[in-house]
């Protein structure tokens, strides 16, 4: 469904070129001032604006937030009431026609064959519900929290490690402005660590924190991996060269043991796919890596996380 | 928590070195028939009885299924109610003594240090909670639900397709041995294949299927990573190679689409640590590549995760 | 929390001097046609216009519905595209003058003081979340399903069957005009019917339909009270003057028995206390009786419920 | 489904004449001890051991709890670990040759008739899922969190109020005596009261306290209906003669306004419905009033409701 957490409960809706995107947060405390700069600033990195790699589209989306509850002015400061906050970003920059050869084809490697599938009825501009347009809204969800998160020293801080084969955050540009000027695309891996956490949060055995992290992270679009600690790389890796004894908590943990975190810096690793919709094959607006854009998406999905452990 | 699901609700309960483990799944339809060779098959995987790299323990335990719920006889067969049906495998074979020396000792990578700081009390014979033996209640409810997938056509099946650095299957036992010899551990990746899904399964925007795939297999003891479709290799791809007009569903999207299946067949790999219980350190029984015994645990996951969407 | 519903989920947010009231309705089939004339009927019924007994703010309230998401203009009609349907009724009319007397005031019977008591802040204007204004949003989401159900042959009925002492619906507004006359308020009970309902509808053992019957309507601010079947006044039946071999689906029943639906007409009543805001003790707008205006809210209720189990 | 609460998760499974009767209960705090004499006192009341007015199969149910997880010994008694705690009643005195009359019929006002409609199988001996045996999970898992809500100064205690129209207590015995002597059967209603309950308990706006005890008591097999404050003979009152100004929390409140308890005595009442299963149609074991036995079952159902709250 379009709901996520337990007592932190985060609920998503808004088609990409419908009225608005928007969500409701529920079970914010009361007395939360919401940081409007790191909203603001937040929904810019989202939108890739003067960043290298993103569609066009980016730079128009002014994406102001209308809040429609669960906030109330004090002193000039929007504060939380304890109840729902509910929020919307209006879709100003919709422009159909870029779309109007999508509404007899499938793209590859997109939901609309499978919506088609499911609904009998899509909304073929730009990808409706599926569109990355739809994470603007887990943003901002992620941006009312971080500020709670921060009281209790946890920071959370994402960053594009990996483009293509390339590894040298130097060289990121060029390439990404090689690869949109062959109207091309790549994939790309996003990194993420989370300090300040306290021992203890996670829940045995479904719930580890491993397993929510993967499932929040997993759920935004062009994902296509998830690791921590030792990941993939340490299957090759024999127990006496990392695990030793009086060593608990472990530094070769990834911050989780038994599903629970332990107190060292948590991190993560996800991977993005090289997007479906290139320059190549269609008009409208395209990402050549949608990583660059997953960053905040992935920090916000990770705030929401910690938040239903820890609040 | 301790559940997982949401049509179909698995809950599991159940210490290593209490009185049993077990579980209550609730939402199978009635008139199922427990298929009691398969449940029996696969808690014998489970246990790697047999199988190189798996713990002493393995060939002594019974895992002998007691039937509390749910289910009435009929016609010789055990068949389903409707009503939650609940099981327990008694421990049997409980050695509390080997572990004597772990009441007062945090073990690197496992959950004593977190359930100590958590709880402030724990069961320090074996893991408790933590322990791996509570994955026989999956796999017991994994094995309920199969024939229902079956009779859709859907079928499940993991198989181990790594060790430590090692690809090639037939050479996979010599080196387990060697590594046991040592009294060492390793990694392992298993990858899972699920064939005759329907395009459908799985829901926007949170409960997308990769994500609840990501979810359940990233909650089994030791794992570490999860990917799907073209994962983390594919990061060096460009879009122009895999995704072709005219291709949907697309063969390179590894079964799912836009967070729902398309109908193709779904595979996805998940990676296992080397354990961090190894025979240099403790005694009591451990197992050189703990991906052995995840098998069907992968299988039992994936089952009951694909199941809460199509039942 | 403010989402009900396990498949059908209603998530309701807004106070009532904030910015607007509204919802997300998340699990409404794709290409259901949203009745306007219906949602706009509903949203008078419970505004009470042109009742007695209501308050005079009712008169002057628009309730323009405005849809966020979820749905999509063909040949006219809005029709539903399966994903969450999101929509807005903006607070047109707030008068925080009237309420100034309240902001250090706790109103009894009212949620003021226990506001205060658990979140530390609220919006003291009008009651804010705990105002019956939000039943607005329940009205429209129930309005949203009722043709839903209309197609499978569900009709939900629900009328004001006492005020008062009065059973004769006859002298009711004679009633009200009288008692509004005196600033002061009085109880009501309305009784609700579903037809058309097949056998099969609840689940065992908590989520029985009366027990989901209840917890949906019990939420309905000021309802003190829930019966069906022979209620509380059956206390003084004998068994043996009700229930008749032979007879199963049995008359008696209320059309529920073991929590299931049994097919026949399903019947409950609920009552509503004295409004708290009486005349004679604050200024603003305020009810002879809350429970004309809660009639249509009631059905909502059901239809939310009973949906939840029978889409 | 069978599982109640959010935080505190009770899941109940089991049915009359299968193996057991049992529950797992999700959320326990560790370092909690089993009140044992509590719990087996919780269980004869629920057996109705030596009243007037309960079956004969009563007085021969030994009704003992067996432990299967969650608990440790610990110096003599037995300790939650904050794991899942699992139990079992086994069934005993399972005599279905009473019952071989009904494998063929479906008795008014029981479950019957819409298992057989909903799940095509039905355990026809004594009712199965949908018979009272089922509480006694229910007061166990009541009994494990009552000396956690006593920590906190809360208390419930529940009686019975009315049998048929009989008010006065010292005539229900022999009232009870002689409808059980006729064969046939009476309602009753049963009053409880918490008290100790700090203001801040339940949830806006779908979870309102008494929604959720609306929920838990309307799941008690033969209840009909729920009622706290003015209830359902306040339905006559002027809001003038109750509400007085400064009086908040307001003594006519029932214990609760806004959905949320005010510190004030809680207390609500529930009537029981004369039971269908009465001695001049069936062979078997009956009860003349169901409310006798239903008293521990709505003190179990509020601790584990208001549990959820407050834990």
């Amino acid at each position: 469904m379009n709901s996520l957490g337990d007592k932190l409960v985060f609920t998503s809706f808004g088609e990409s070129h419908g009225a608005a995107v928007g969500g409701v947060l529920d079970g914010v405390p009361s007395g939360v001032a919401i940081d409007m700069p790191l909203v603001r600033h937040e929904l810019v990195r989202r939108s890739g604006r003067g960043a290298e790699g993103v569609s066009a589209r980016a730079s128009r989306e002014p994406d102001e937030v209308e809040w429609l509850s669960g906030v109330t002015e004090k002193d000039g400061v929007l504060v939380t009431l304890g109840t729902p906050v509910a929020f919307i970003i209006r879709n100003a920059d919709a422009r159909p026609e870029d779309y109007e050869v999508l509404r007899h084809t499938f793209r590859p490697g997109h939901a609309d064959f499978v919506y088609e599938a499911k609904y009998g009825i899509r909304d073929w501009r730009g990808g409706g519900r599926a569109s990355a347009r739809e994470t603007a809204a887990r943003v901002v969800a992620g941006s009312v929290v971080r500020p709670l998160l921060a009281e209790k020293g946890i920071e959370i801080s994402a960053e594009l490690v990996q483009v293509g084969e390339e590894r040298d955050k130097a060289r990121f540009e060029a390439l990404l402005r090689e690869i949109k000027g062959d109207g091309d695309s790549v994939g790309g891996i996003v990194s993420c660590t989370v300090t300040g956490l306290a021992a203890g949060a996670g829940e045995p055995v479904f719930d580890k924190l491993q397993a929510r992290l993967a499932y929040a992270v997993m759920s935004i679009n062009g994902c296509k991996g998830f690791e921590y600690g030792t990941g993939f790389e340490g299957v090759a890796l024999r127990g006496s060269e990392i695990w030793h004894p009086g060593e608990a908590p472990s530094p070769a943990s990834g911050g989780i043991e038994g599903g629970i975190s332990n107190g060292l810096p948590l991190s993560f690793r996800c991977v993005f796919k090289p997007a479906a919709t290139i320059g190549k094959l269609y008009k409208g607006r395209h990402d050549a890596c949608i990583a660059v854009r997953a960053v905040p998406v992935v920090e916000a999905m990770t705030a929401l996380t910690i938040a239903d452990f820890v609040l």
